[in-house]
């Protein structure tokens, strides 16, 4: 397998995360960042992770993105395995809520820390990343800064007053 | 490393589970099974857990312990890493009380199970696993026989009365 | 009653838990494994249930696989009148999201374990069960391998790599 | 062993419950009704718990006071063994608070209530108690009268202001 | 307004508590218990409230249920104002699943305890009512003896086995 | 910008919120209270909120309900930015039922206090509103009083009693 | 017993919240703001409860604060016996935390609100009253923005900078 | 104020944190990175805080971690003044154990999101703000090679097995 060369990978235990997880690829887009997405399980096939992982450490990538539900494992199996910063999505599914995934991902002990962002919140995954990878490409914190000055101007084109 | 010649390993993942873990030990002493306990973490040494693992199952053990706190993460990767039945100890620690420790290890999607016992319950864990060897081992299943009807004795011998 | 041939049973309180228990009996049809299932609850049929255990252990039962929701009582019972290895399923009804079954199955005071897994994960109960059994039985370690390694194949054909 | 003549029977399943279970006691010595206490394990002794409610019932028993902490199934085991009113104590212990035991008890399916009061509050079960007397009991149900009318003469004698 | 004639009354705060309050209603009928049901609020209409107890007392009622949902005052409000026993039924209702109810009546500081049952579980307050009716009507304890053992033949008729 | 002379402002962060804020607005509709409703975000528009803010105090408004969800910051935001009592409206959304908007809102630290009332009660936020309104307008007082008079005469007019 | 003329009233129902209570004292005492505080329970002395408040709202009184623990009715008990604007208190006690206190307060149903601060945290249920006042007393307003000035002014006279 | 020269900065709302936030010191300490610590609130302290953000991202600081307990906007409010990444810390306090104060930190709604970690875990922050940086910084990346490197070989050299 050649080297797999984006600047953002995106990885989910099971392809019932998929919905959650395009919500990070649309930013992605929008936002023209390169990014490569792989279902791929912390415990079912942990060669294949470890070899999709050398792959991008081999290509360039600079954050990873891994979404998981229940005992969240494969945020911080990824944590373990790599020194990029690792972003952590907890999926919610089952009567819990998501407080399984949430408590699985965040609650990481030292030194092997799990960048967390909020229950099904991929979208908020994608934001960090671009935020982490604007600390090295100033094109990217280029776009962000757009991207925040244009939201502001759009909520406060009518001063924010609705009828109710 | 040579092969470790024990019916069940205990694994923990850091030094300050300890007192946790050593009342499974206190079981196996008491009921003559042998055993033998690791410090390893799972995402700080994966490579000696993996050998460690080898050597385990090289020497014919039958059950683990795995006890961790936080996003407790052990229990699952060794599940993950062997076909023998794992038996998690979630260990409580910080202000939530084991309940992280809890859900990042019961709540494993399928097909990797843990077999999970109560927040801090090492020695119902050790108890678990001597369950699982009388399947095996008739004479473990006479010692826990003996055991639970000595018990039950101790418990009747006055009618439970209590002065309150 | 006759003895109850069976490496497997497969209790649950109530007729409702069904669809949830079935996902323990389908891996079991696909282990070849044989079971057998019975509804009977602990507090409105407590006769029922003790003869129902006697059976299965006179016939050489293995493993006892019991669900339940809500306060759920049932696998702590069967464990506490037998010595065979019982795994728990908390069912997740109500309002509370299984949370109230999972901390009245988990949290069994020593020395009476139960097995937990995960809400409604009664598919990991089997493979737990079939892991347990395994330690005795060398055909069933023989298709647990197999199985985890097809799994293991099916995840890597395609390197992982989603469309996303 | 002969049958026990008391009103109340107060049942818990470890020693270490005592301290908390002595609250019951005391309304009772206050209040004049007759009580006695039972060390019994739901799960550890069953024969002797059967004997033991047995008995009460022989005796005349009216109500059964079961205290029990982390998968608190004493108070639900009792309440499938008779039909006597159960009030169930939750008993806090560990690191999730009492939760894991008020949700043992309270959650009981239907038809086998337990009559729930707060987590270490076996003083409240004992007032309860007392109420259900009270529907048989005249003489019970003038000293409840009695205590809460003194209760607020005392609570209000100086208009409830305090220095602050 | 004239006294009332029941056995038990049901108190609930909203007219959306109804279809879990007929639960309750549906035992008494099954039984022959005499009832009586109220829409009233604890905190809306406390004047009525008073009312309906004066009247309930007057007329020789024995037992009290009340149900209630979120901040549900209304069984602790109830308990405070007679020194009938009174059974709380938490009703779940909105994101938190009933533990908001259920927290507010069960955790009722001494000395006015309200015997609490499972969330929406109106079905086993009116079996706790009968119980504690039982104590003082023999032909109630009569009702639940046969119910009792006829749920056991009926649950015990085909042995349990189910096809799974 | 002019200055906006309403008595209440009702503010939100996102248009998603509007059916469960419009509770508010209609109880300022049936009690004539002079009111305006503002779509604004804490984190995405902070100058907008500044401005509206000013202007609110500016016109004299008395008391700001905020509504949010998720990590809800708009109440404590606004309530750090005026002195105005602020009413925080914790919303329910996700998996977490809104446990996650009330912690955000109400464990706001001394000296930036936010009334916070129940997860959705956003009518409640607006009785509250009011009850704080009527210690300077003795019109509202007059409101407030028939109001509560009317809701009891209703809820007494038959009794209570219900037909279950 | 006349009436009592002060701006706020501290209500709690056991001297044991005396400690967390008089940090509310302590913020009434440095702004100036008159007050009285009153030990008188819900449920045990709600005659002297209805006594007190009617005094309260004949003296002038403005705002009421009550604490309370466990299954904490106090402030909705309030709330529904006066007009005035009552902020509760939740008061941690046992093993939950605060939670049950939370939760029997904030989620009280309309029309009855209670303004929740977070749990032991008086001295912003005495700023939230302060604030409450200062829309009707020009004086406290003054008191307030001083305060919030002096408050600013000391954190930023360091610009901050700690050595850590 | 002239511009701050760190790559890192330590925010904290309160001096009780700062024993916490100490153990992200040490990290930078021990690695070699500059940082800078600040004492400042979101919402006691707006105005200074929006100061030494400006001064920090004048200065060409790269991250930023945000320490805060309860409510805890801090970190929440930092990410939306700025465009760097923000780490945020929750801080364990009071009776919820923190569950507070992780919740309104990971929360935070897109797309203003903060990287969180877990309870009082200020030493995995700055872990994670190493990774960060590391991907700018090639120096810090060899430096978190060689501690993961040399953590391994410590963890290795005795192959784990401890006395029990």
């Amino acid at each position: 397998m050649s080297s797999t060369k984006v600047k953002v990978a995106i990885l989910f235990g099971s392809k019932s995360d998929m919905p959650t997880m395009q919500k990070a690829a649309a930013v992605f887009k929008e936002f023209g960042v390169s990014y490569a997405a792989f279902a791929v399980s912390a415990h079912r096939s942990p060669e294949l992770l470890a070899e999709i992982l050398k792959n991008l450490e081999a290509g360039g990538t600079d954050v990873i993105i891994a979404g998981a539900g229940l005992a969240a494992h494969l945020p911080g199996v990824v944590a373990s395995q790599t020194l990029l910063p690792v972003i952590g999505v907890p999926i919610g599914s089952g009567g819990l809520g998501g407080l399984d995934a949430l408590l699985s991902i965040v609650q990481m002990p030292k030194p092997v820390p799990v960048a967390t962002v909020g229950v099904d919140n991929a979208g908020n995954a994608a934001y960090l990343a671009c935020e982490i990878l604007a600390i090295k490409y100033p094109e990217i914190k280029e776009t962000l800064i757009n991207f925040r000055k244009k939201t502001k101007e759009e909520l406060a084109k009518d001063g924010g007053a609705v009828a109710l």
